[in-house]
């Protein structure tokens, strides 16, 4: 009874002893601590209290199965990267990993290797390709391959009003690792803005832009799951993405070429378009965990 | 780029520089420190990261107009008394504040001064009476005293299906500063375990019980808002609240007394019945920021 300032902390932490999880007891106590020392450094009013706890109840609500705001809000916090390279200890010659997002979604269209996923997206087309490899050089054929990305007006598919996934699916690739798709050329975009994450950006003078980016999430038997980009060079954005995503290592030349021109794939299109060429190494699980 | 450690968090912070608020600018500058450096110590996994990002999810989605699941988590996880103990100066003689709880609703109906709130919910009648009084002791007439509780199932009203207000009510203190109601007598209850905060106190090992109590919210223009709770003596688990809520200033007897006899507002009433008297003192608006 009467508990305050650490006699408070320590209370809540022992609350947690019986747990019989080893884990559980470690990462409560770390949390009920930090979370504490927060508290008590900022010396927090009740009225910034009610005012977070109205935050987070409106970051639960306004996510759905497309919309994932306690992921964008963890994202533009930098919990989403640390966590990120907490998680991966990347082996030399290994992609690295950057940031999930809040748009990713189950159950993807499947596309055969050399398609078109941007099924009338706006913007110009793009040839998206390469191989996926472990780190000794040497294809990984029947890995699945998941892309997202967002349209030439900054929009994810399920920001807007469709009947079906545009430039998202999954494929597989060939003998020799292949994969290749056309989608179309990603562009800089705001992340969403209209909910709570977006009042926390605007509150703390904070810009929404991310440098364009495709999203892979890499799989295969054996293999660590990779969960990266790939970057367009030259972005504007790239030294100040609004969620700390960007690496060297991810950035790759998207190649402009003019109608007429015959692409990589054997066909010409009667349009501009661009290339893009990224090989996807992955870690073993045994190497994943060194 | 290539943001990690303690780079990758001093660019987080630095991220909120240009924020028009002093107080803003300090608050997250604590809050991605702190929670950095949660995550660095207990080396958090991504899938860790998941289950959190899910957990919250889901904290913001089960909660209501009348169920508010994340003031639940700051209250088992001990943030709500540091917030009560950090925002409240309690001068001598005011009464102590403890947490606000997930159950107060806007719009409780009044009640006329001695007037039943029961509303027919199982349990014994208990007449609630004090006085709302100054730190001099001087009685503050219309001060507006809201109270809220659980019945003898444990239940507050917006957890059954009901089509009013059980045991919720306000009203005005009279010119001697005077408040008094009839409800039922409060007892032990477990906060509700059947979502997320649930999910987390099993987790923990942890019971989820509160002794008994009623809850008042009290403003009169001049004075600080306070509130708290008054206990029940006597109560098994008065030392083991689960939200670290209680107080020693803030237990009371709850008399009880036979059939027939007469209570202190005159009745007489035909079945056993208890009565509780506290007085609730107000700190000056003045008092509360020393």
């Amino acid at each position: 009874m009467d508990l305050q300032g650490d006699d408070l902390t320590a209370a809540v932490v022992a609350s947690f002893g019986d747990s019989p999880s080893d884990r559980y007891r470690e990462v409560m106590s770390a949390l009920v601590r930090h979370l504490h020392a927060f508290a008590r450094e900022v010396d927090l009013t009740e009225d910034e209290y009610f005012t977070a706890i109205d935050f987070l109840t409106r970051t639960g609500q306004i996510s759905t199965g497309t919309r994932q705001e306690f992921v964008l809000l963890a994202d533009v916090l930098g919990l989403s990267m640390l966590t990120v390279g907490l998680g991966n200890r990347t082996p030399p010659g290994a992609t690295q990993s950057t940031v999930f997002g809040p748009f990713f979604v189950e159950g993807s269209p499947e596309v055969q290797l050399g398609g078109d996923i941007s099924n009338g997206a706006p913007g110009q087309p793009c040839l998206v390709s390469g191989r996926v490899l472990n780190t000794k050089g040497e294809p990984i054929p029947q890995a699945l391959v998941e892309t997202w990305q967002a349209d030439e007006d900054g929009f994810y598919d399920v920001q807007k009003e469709l009947d079906g996934p545009q430039n998202r699916a999954h494929l597989t690739t060939d003998a020799d690792g292949n994969y290749r798709f056309w989608a179309v050329r990603p562009v800089a975009y705001p992340i969403p803005d209209d909910g709570p994450v977006g009042e926390l950006l605007r509150a703390g003078g904070r810009g929404p832009m991310r440098p364009a980016h495709i999203h892979f999430m890499v799989t295969a038997p054996g293999y660590s799951r990779l969960i990266t980009h790939v970057f367009a060079a030259g972005d504007e954005y790239l030294d100040t993405d609004a969620v700390f995503g960007v690496k060297h290592s991810l950035i790759a030349d998207f190649a402009e070429h003019p109608a007429g021109t015959e692409a990589p794939d054997g066909s010409t299109p009667e349009q501009p378009y661009y290339t893009v060429d990224y090989d996807l190494v992955l870690a073993t699980t045994e190497e994943a965990q060194q």
